[in-house]
């Protein structure tokens, strides 16, 4: 069964849930390890929303699709390759994006991310699923213009962790097949990207346990699975919205 | 006046205080925003060492110390240039680093760790030092083989986010003048860096400040300032001792 979790504010309170249509089931205990259904509901209206998840780690991946990597000219490479968003980036759904101190374009990155339900450490693939809690929809927003600025230390790290710089949400879903989803991202209502997360060169049992090798993912941690074809930089007042269908759409201005 | 501040696990609780010699004051409160003394107290033969906080993130610098880059013929950057550590490689003192499934030798970096005691986003050079809580011991250890393996992606994240890559502490030093400090760096007992602090490319105020102006800077994040020549590999069963002086020293095996 497919369930849509939510985290918000509600009456004053930070609480979490299960989307059912419009209304909101109140849960308690801890959305990852124990959740426990209340009989306490809301609806959309009266709450704000907040990041579905608040992770301990951000890994995103980088050259992880075979259509951008062909129309860059990049080899499929033979191990992930990833870095780190800085948490100060995570921004609420429907919150703004803003606009970094530093010159150049911002653009946006539509993405899956995967968020981990149980502690890995060096999982094997066919057990890699039944560590993932859910999926939601994020966007990678990035200076593309500081990464390659200086020629000795290639800056991903600082061009794509900027405040508000990784809104994602609104929902994480669970139950799902990661690998028929399909991520669409719409700036300003047009279609920009529109492709399979099926056309992944690691795909997310491949991630999750290779990653795992290396670095420990707990509960709450989140794997971007880098983008495709489409992505454009935003301009002000732009709209970006990530929808993938099956778990919903994420929206954001950009200052 | 300057105090050293320890986390540790005391009586099956985790607790903070201030070193007194051989004794330690123990606290309530949050370290970083409001500590307050209580009557009690431990000594260090009573408690097990954590780390002394920690950090939402930790920001490591590369190329920062002249002396450095004039070896590896590198200029001084024009920007502080920076990654980020992951979480999963944060150690207590004392406690065993380990060797990571990938091959590749695995090195020490002896290095100062500064810890943030007030939230700064864009904040003055001037300003900047009264926003640091106090400075630590950190070795940032990597698999230096790692990062350029694949020609197309340096991978800086994934060489020194391994597991137990990060041990820091015992103590946080407030009060202190950090560009007096001289890092200390031995293996097995013998002195590998010792290098002043006052080399820095960016002093401590520039960093807090330029970094700032990217990403909001929270207590309890830590800044490594990067380090400067000595760097070597460990072997099975290496000691390694980062000491500043007017601080302390960390300490830890590796595998």
């Amino acid at each position: 069964m497919i369930q849509r979790w939510l985290r918000f504010n509600h009456l004053g309170k930070t609480c979490f849930g299960t989307l059912e249509g419009n209304k909101i089931r109140i849960y308690e205990g801890d959305m990852l390890v124990d959740p426990r259904p209340t009989d306490q509901c809301a609806t959309l209206g009266e709450v704000k929303l907040l990041i579905p998840v608040v992770p301990g780690k951000v890994l995103a991946l980088w050259n992880n699709f075979h259509a951008l990597g062909r129309k860059l000219g990049l080899e499929p490479p033979p191990e992930p390759l990833y870095l780190l968003k800085a948490p100060n980036s995570y921004l609420n759904p429907l919150e703004t994006i803003r606009k970094p101190l530093c010159d150049g374009k911002v653009v946006y990155e539509g993405e899956l991310g995967v968020v981990i339900g149980r502690t890995c450490t060096n999982v094997a693939e066919e057990d890699a699923l039944s560590h993932v809690f859910g999926y939601t929809c994020a966007n990678d927003v990035t200076v593309a213009d500081i990464i390659q600025r200086d020629p000795t230390f290639p800056q991903w790290v600082r061009a794509k962790g900027f405040d508000t710089f990784l809104p994602f949400g609104p929902v994480i879903a669970t139950g799902l097949d990661p690998a028929m989803l399909v991520v669409r991202t719409m700036l300003n209502e047009e279609v920009r990207q529109d492709y399979p997360i099926n056309d992944m060169v690691f795909p997310v049992q491949k991630l999750v346990s290779l990653i795992s090798r290396d670095m420990t993912l707990h509960p709450g941690d989140m794997i971007l699975c880098g983008t495709s074809v489409g992505v454009g930089s935003m301009k002000p007042n732009s709209i970006v919205e990530v929808e993938i269908g099956g778990i919903g759409k994420l929206r954001n201005r950009f200052e």
